[in-house]
């Protein structure tokens, strides 16, 4: 839950009051009271007697907007009418939809569009495959495919309820990339069965971006479907979060001034964002890292060690260290957390080697204080948007795909990534780097077109406008 | 092929002509005389020496396109720089796009339709399943599922080279209804991953417009998929095609004044659109069919009847007539074709009863030449878009699926269709009735709300505004 009020979790209370008396003037304070913050009052009635007023405020979480709500209706004369809420007003109906961009005014037109014009499009493709490339909207389309089990830090809410996720998802991909992605949501969290149907459903679609599906599973998900697909796969919870760390941590060195080969970095967290966090690194040039799970640091001694587990005791902490993650950071350049809330305390970042760089990524709740990290470390960055250096992977996923759909790539390699990470941590010029400016805000206008611009050139395409033929 | 010039056929000729001739003037000719019809002429270049132009015309088909060219290349001077398609430049990059309805501007944007904010609306869901109709695009969209068995008449030609098919039909189905359809084309015609494909996808979903699946096949998915799935599973060129041919029999029968009850009916074609046709007919009351198909009438004394055919047999047919279709038709009040061009002539109609009806509706080119069928026949309906009374799809999938979603309905019943049909006939009014009026125009602005009314009441639901919550 967030500690502070959230335009996210904002309220509109629908209320009456009587037209003399001070009800008004005490509406914004029992809200301020209440801890919520007021940002738009508007009288929508006004009456003799009574005005009806819509109070929109800004609260924590479901708790603190009932405590308002009680607050509002405990004022002397007030009167409570209805509570809505914006995020939900958002959602009715979906937040997505299908345009057509032919015109379809008349039958000239109906007959290009459809029959009996379109059987000629059709034959053309059925002659030349590769065609189907140009000619319809595989060209700019992503299938965003979940199956439910880890939502958000939600878990396994099911197809159904991970939709609203995917539909923003959606509309991200749009906004920052103009490209055309349609929620793929899954009735089976059955291996087998979902590779099957991702690879039955994709001639439509020009690439898969696989998202919230739960480790180990979303591994052996990925590589079957990479090694069956002539589209690229791209599992966002693991390569857009590793994109963007190595991105960040690129910039964070450049303040401190150390080298990615020298730094001993320790990392919590071996789900699908710490292995691919860690798998780029390494691909980057990392030497020293150790990696901790809720068990402790992972070392080949461990008997719990499945293939995932195993392959990082292989690649990491060479000196077979086996204590605990809080030991783990004592001395080390780097933290990386992508893992859970609170597990280390601004003392044990004051143990860490001079000049830290702590990345604490867990959602909503970071591993550790946020402000106690940035009492003891030279750079910090979070997820969350009220702190600077947000890690987000909006900054990744969409310059990703366009690159990808314009080289008409078939695949998705180290190098595109790396590439990635390298063009989105060069958006930071020199001039504005800092230790709060690491990392570009995902509204930065140049984010997803350099980003696009090094995976395509790394997928050997040539530049092409989305509109080309 | 078209045996007109069509606009579906459009090509445009870049070519260079010398300023000072007569080149210009034969353009036109050259164009008309190779029987093609120029649509535009537009000069986009005028130098001293030469003119380049850009001539438009409406051409039959390929091998016709390809002689306008060489006519026009033929043309003293003329030289040609670049031939380029209407339809073909139409299709480039696709059809249909994705679209967000939501902004998404700044960080509170992002923040409601998206994380943190998009985690209540998708607990909401989890909490109360029924909620994914309204607040996801679930409540407004199909997914437009085919196995690219049977395109249009084009055959078998996988699922790739059915895609911009599949988009022209959600094209429509946004132009005709508001509904957000996607096109979801499978890399299998195995009837079990058929099934188990759409089954898994179906979350996501308000209804599946099953499109283009060959007989017998389409009808043990349909089955399956009904039996599996809460919400509506419909077979558009079977019921699409059914309730498009009751509604307008149901009119030409106001026109001669007969009784469906009453009337022989003989039928070409036991494919999907056939067996359809024949099962609605017959729920609306029909008693006395005939359905042949290429070996002849279809009878229980045959040996060669799968399920279908078997039910056909078992239905219709009651004096076990084993003759041919031309015998068949006969006498016949009624005359529908689902099957193959020509294998009737006007001759065969001649022979039907009086003020026969005749609906050949194989495409592009009928069961019976149309202008010979008007010679002997009252009312004359076929597919094509060049004759009065074009039996079209279009006239009832989308209207069908707004009633449906807008039901929120979890089923298609036979009533449904029924009602389809008869709102589809009631658009025409007695005063506009008539032999060369008996169906709307595609463009009817009253269609589609009509048939989406009918069909939700049948569905027992409320009537909704496509927005409300």
């Amino acid at each position: 839950m967030a500690t502070v009020p959230s335009v996210s979790y904002s309220i509109t209370v629908r209320l009456e009051v009587p037209a003399g008396g001070k009800a008004v003037s005490q509406l914004t304070h029992a809200v301020e009271n209440a801890g919520g913050v007021v940002t738009a009052l508007d009288v929508t009635t006004a009456g003799h007697e009574t005005l009806r007023i819509d109070v929109t405020c800004a609260a924590k979480d479901t708790d603190h907007a009932q405590l308002i709500v009680d607050r509002l209706g405990a004022v002397e004369g007030v009167h409570i009418h209805k509570v809505s809420d914006r995020t939900f007003l958002m959602h009715l109906g979906g937040k997505i939809e299908m345009q057509s961009k032919v015109p379809l005014r008349n039958r000239d037109e109906l007959s290009m569009a459809y029959t009996p014009g379109v059987a000629r499009v059709s034959m053309a493709i059925a002659r030349n495959p590769e065609d189907v490339r140009r000619l319809t909207v595989k060209r700019n389309s992503v299938a965003v495919v979940t199956d439910g089990s880890a939502v958000l830090g939600l878990g396994n809410i099911g197809p159904a309820a991970a939709l609203p996720v995917m539909e923003g998802k959606a509309a991200l991909f749009k906004r920052f990339a103009g490209i055309d992605a349609w929620p793929i949501c899954l009735d089976t969290q059955d291996v087998d069965e979902i590779v099957r149907t991702v690879q039955i459903i994709a001639p439509g679609f020009g690439g898969i971006n696989l998202e919230d599906i739960s480790a180990p599973r979303c591994f052996e998900v990925e590589r079957r479907l990479r090694e069956l697909l002539d589209i690229p796969v791209f599992h966002d919870d693991q390569h857009g979060t590793a994109i963007c760390v190595l991105a960040a941590l690129t910039n964070a060195l450049r303040v401190v001034n150390k080298k990615l080969e020298d730094v001993r970095i320790t990392m919590a967290g071996a789900g699908a964002a710490g292995t691919a966090v860690l798998r780029l690194l390494l691909a980057a040039g990392a030497r020293n890292v150790i990696v901790c799970d809720y068990r402790g640091a992972i070392h080949l001694g461990r008997d719990d060690l499945d293939d995932t587990l195993r392959w990082i005791a292989e690649n990491t902490n060479a000196e077979g260290y086996s204590g605990d993650l809080r030991h783990a950071v004592r001395g080390a350049d780097v933290f990386i957390g992508v893992s859970a809330p609170g597990i280390l305390t601004g003392d044990d970042i004051a143990t860490m080697a001079d000049d830290a760089v702590v990345f604490a990524l867990a959602n909503p709740d970071p591993e550790v204080s946020p402000d106690e990290a940035r009492e003891h470390a030279a750079v910090v960055a979070t997820g969350r948007s009220d702190y600077p250096n947000q890690i987000n992977n909006v900054l990744a996923f969409p310059g990703v795909f366009r690159g990808l759909l314009d080289a008409q790539s078939r695949t998705v390699t180290e190098d595109m990534l790396l590439a990635a990470a390298r063009a989105l941590a060069a958006v930071v010029t020199d001039e504005e780097l800092g230790p709060n400016y690491i990392i570009p805000s995902v509204f930065h206008p140049d984010v997803a077109s350099a980003v696009a611009s090094a995976v395509r050139e790394a997928a050997g395409g040539r530049a092409r406008g989305m509109t080309e033929a």
